[in-house]
């Protein structure tokens, strides 16, 4: 099997570091690494749910996600300062709210809501994945802390999430994009799975050509892996006690 | 094989139609129908290309989607009142001009701008996958307007592209789903594809349960038959006479 | 009398056409044509009334008006995307608003709200004023939706209104202006009447050199003898059956 | 003839008073009063045009309107606090731009732009009328600096502008509307005139019924007379000598 | 002693005057001058006090600032038009807000707001001074409209605030700057004080270079005179009867 | 002397920590923490300046602050989801900028822009004043990354800068204010401060009562020292070298 500029094998994941709790005001947090892409996530409880959801019993959970100016290579100016969000952050917080929300029992949650913020600190590929990979693990934490005050119905969160990103870089189907390999990527396919391995989400495009069902095979396959992998690395985080 | 509510077959199409040249003043245009959900798509052709691009050689093709806001059967306010466009928006406008540009060999088409602008006027499901048939049809007439002035440096159009959405609903995969169907869906993906059968975008979302693969494989089954078929029926379009 | 590039007499209406219920889901739609001119407009009916009138026990009618981007010979930026409405799209839909709320009894219609959204397909000169006059008949269409559910407390319409462009075009008084004409007019004037031939609204504006009395006057005729034939073809559409 | 509330007669303007150069560093600046109402325009003369008209050798005028948040007997919320300008505002603005611009030789002005902003300080009706009033008055002295300084091609002003509003109140058509008799009118018209007494333009809205042909032209007959008396004011002012 | 351009000697005001109830609608108004530079300051009192604030028994004051486009020696672009509000703006209404709060007793003003409106007519240097010290005089005249109306709880002013700026402009320390001085100046100092000679805000930058602790004694010591000065020309204008 | 509820004495700063070079890819960067406030700054260089410089042979430093929306004990919503950024951020965009210019010499910096984006991820008091002394160190990095490529014309770092807040708090005044001292304080000041010890800016409000000149000195001295102190820090940091 051929290795890549990182020495990496084609099926490997980048070295992947949970840090709980970075925040210390957060009801859940994480600094999550995917090699050098670093995203913040904050969960932050609040009771009752949006107008639209009253007094269904029902609780609620959403993402925003955003990048920091200098996140990446050049400087992007702040969307804050454009005064308005792109399309690609719309794409990818609904994306990431609508993976979070495939894994909740919003009955169990009663009617809370959790806001989970994914701030990409540095961006080297994979910002979308590494998000949902850590929100689940702040989620958790954030669901503990409800739990802690007697506040649930039951068990929310039905099983855990996590996703990575596959492609196919000069012909080669690989594992987990970093930014070189991103850019110059022919198909890019995000997937998200349920620790139980179901797919929650699965996202491929083609950049350059086309592709054929039997590439899409081959990166089903290195995804399925992968998130079989980040699964049992968010139960060990989630498992070691933290300061 | 069971039938579904309007009578169709699990595998079949709602009934598809292409009116060409809806819009006297366009480049290219069509109204195009799938069953009750109807798209007026125009391709406006202009010299030139975005400033990131000029000198380069090449052209450009991009889109807006957007729904008026009666096309639904509750009302929706207007975009441009809230001063804002929304995520799916967004999502929406890019996936169309991702689909398109896959088909595009931008050194023969020169250094032309096309912008689609596919506005749903009515919808009943299945509106960013009628945008997208839709307006390959447009920017086929649009280059076919450009080739009549020999503006053009080549055959821009390297293949065809038609899109179909799939999902399962009640526990039933199925083809071409209408609104009530997307609504009760379980799981709803997008198929997008070239005319040689090979995948453009792939996007599958689980709204209830996760997926396995015995699943998304039925699915990639039944939507390679619908594109199929639409890119049968762009042919026949494209090859009738218009007024 | 001189004849114009289209052959029509100087007191001619363009064809008009209405084809309502052209929407399945709105209670009252139709797509109006002034020639080349169509817009369609959907009548949305909702129960209850803005904040600012609630308890009165009177009704509301509103409108919003806008163009599609490739309406026009050449394209023109969404106001979605610019994130601003354009001060001539504001002045449209508060004409229309006015000119419709100038037939109604709002007693009679009781604390229901009916939004009226004209939205230009395609431009050929008289945007404006074809909008009032097929606002007229789907808002006639969503008001019998309203009776046929016994949701009124009386008769709402106490009358019709249409409205037509007059102009003076290289010194000559005509009616109904298109496009070209409208660009080459010195004086241009928009009259919006009630079917008993009275003035709802007379809007007159020198484009190029002011006008005096006599022509104002000329305009004033051509426009009444206009509104009086919209009147006629209104009502005519209005008996017709529809599918 | 029947007096109003405050004793004019039904054909008699308020007290019309025009301070000239109010600011020290306009080109030409003037607080224009109807009674009340309180204006303070500024014409602000740049070098050069808008980038659509360089090259022609022909000048610009433009106007913008707006209203101070307590000008009004209730305070109204900042448009800059919104982030929006309203229709109305937009409406205005438009309509001084274009009355102004009616008078304007854009060859003789050259490749000159001249701002008109209108603000208005204190509301009692007419501010619309009184801005295209006190806009000429600033207009002729912004124009007089430019003929001082030889940057003129010939005389931009082809004649001067007026306005005034006229109405029917309580079935009495009467002249220059205060804000008390502009909420009780049935009938409002604002009508900008040229000091040759020609028609620029005449804007009649039925607030109430619709009116018929007979109190449109005694309403067409005291807005003349009116914006007469105007125009020999303006005159009279810009004779005066200021400090 | 060195003299300035003007002539003023470096620790004198400007001609300062207030023109009391300059507005006939407004609760309080001033038109404050400070020399060429002119703020209109309108007091608008509403019952009841922003949701956070509901039911507490407390009072609310609040301020707004804003320049019209043409207060300055060349033109700048509306807020309103522009669509935001810029960083200046927002620091200026934050600062007089802050200010005038300093000397109230929400208690004593019972549930009512009380918003100050500064628009700079005309800006010659010292518009947030003359803004803060005008406002004291509305706000003084709108309590008072308070208090004849029984609406208070007490004496809401429990001091009188006044605000002038101070600089260093070419090595010398002096009082007032007007435009030209503050363009020159290395450090500019805005000082709001209290009527019993006490510091409200203190704001110093260094323009040039920094600053040492001794002038910035010297720079307290001119502020604190100048304001002194202020809060006397207040109370005359509060005590002189007005029409 | 009395100590504070962390144990610190009165004039103590918290731990102040420099971690550079906390992102791989800006010119300069550096998490700086005064105790639990944490900001991360990255400090982006670009060759050329605005436009309003270009061709002056003239660098131009400038700055961005935020806040994350979880940075604070609740949720606040982001400013890029609100569409427009609040007063605070502005305000202190502008302080920040404003200091670090304050020790550049724009003339050695040649025409090269350098942003600093100010990114509070974690707030606890003093992230204003946290920010400009990270600030100061991340600038120096990118200007010696500026060294490093020969694309200077000098030494553009004049001194260097540093700030910190004091406040007083139950009558006594403080070095340093953590966010429950801060909520508490009477007088809150910020203090920007040289290398060389003058003062930069110098912004002190009363919250509660007024204050006195002599409070004033006894915060102004308690400021200087903390300065001195930050200067020490930030000197050392940039002294230590660095993976």
């Amino acid at each position: 099997m051929t290795s890549r500029a990182d020495g990496r094998d084609l099926d490997q994941l980048r070295e992947v570091r949970f840090t709980r709790n970075w925040l210390s005001q957060a009801e859940g947090s994480v600094l999550v690494e995917y090699g050098q892409t670093r995203v913040l996530v904050a969960a932050s409880v609040t009771e009752g749910v949006p107008r639209w959801r009253k007094g269904s019993g029902l609780g609620w959970v959403t993402s925003e996600y955003a990048m920091l100016p200098r996140a990446t290579n050049t400087r992007n100016d702040r969307e804050s300062v454009k005064g308005r969000i792109g399309g690609r952050t719309h794409e990818i917080s609904r994306l990431i709210g609508r993976s979070l929300r495939a894994v909740i029992d919003y009955k169990a949650l009663g009617e809370n809501t959790i806001v989970l913020d994914c701030d990409v600190l540095q961006a080297d590929g994979g910002t979308r994945t590494a998000s949902i990979t850590g929100a689940y693990v702040a989620l958790a934490d954030a669901v503990a802390w409800l739990r802690g005050r007697d506040a649930l119905a039951g068990e929310p969160l039905v099983d855990s999430v996590a996703a990575v990103s596959v492609g196919v870089v000069g012909g080669t189907p690989m594992l987990d994009l970093c930014y070189t390999e991103d850019s110059a990527a022919d198909t890019d396919m995000n997937i998200v799975m349920s620790g139980a391995g179901t797919f929650i989400e699965v996202q491929g495009t083609a950049e350059g050509a086309p592709f054929d069902r039997g590439v899409l095979d081959e990166l089903l396959d290195l995804g399925t892996a992968g998130c079989t992998e980040l699964a049992r690395l968010q139960r060990a985080a989630l498992e070691a006690s933290v300061a």
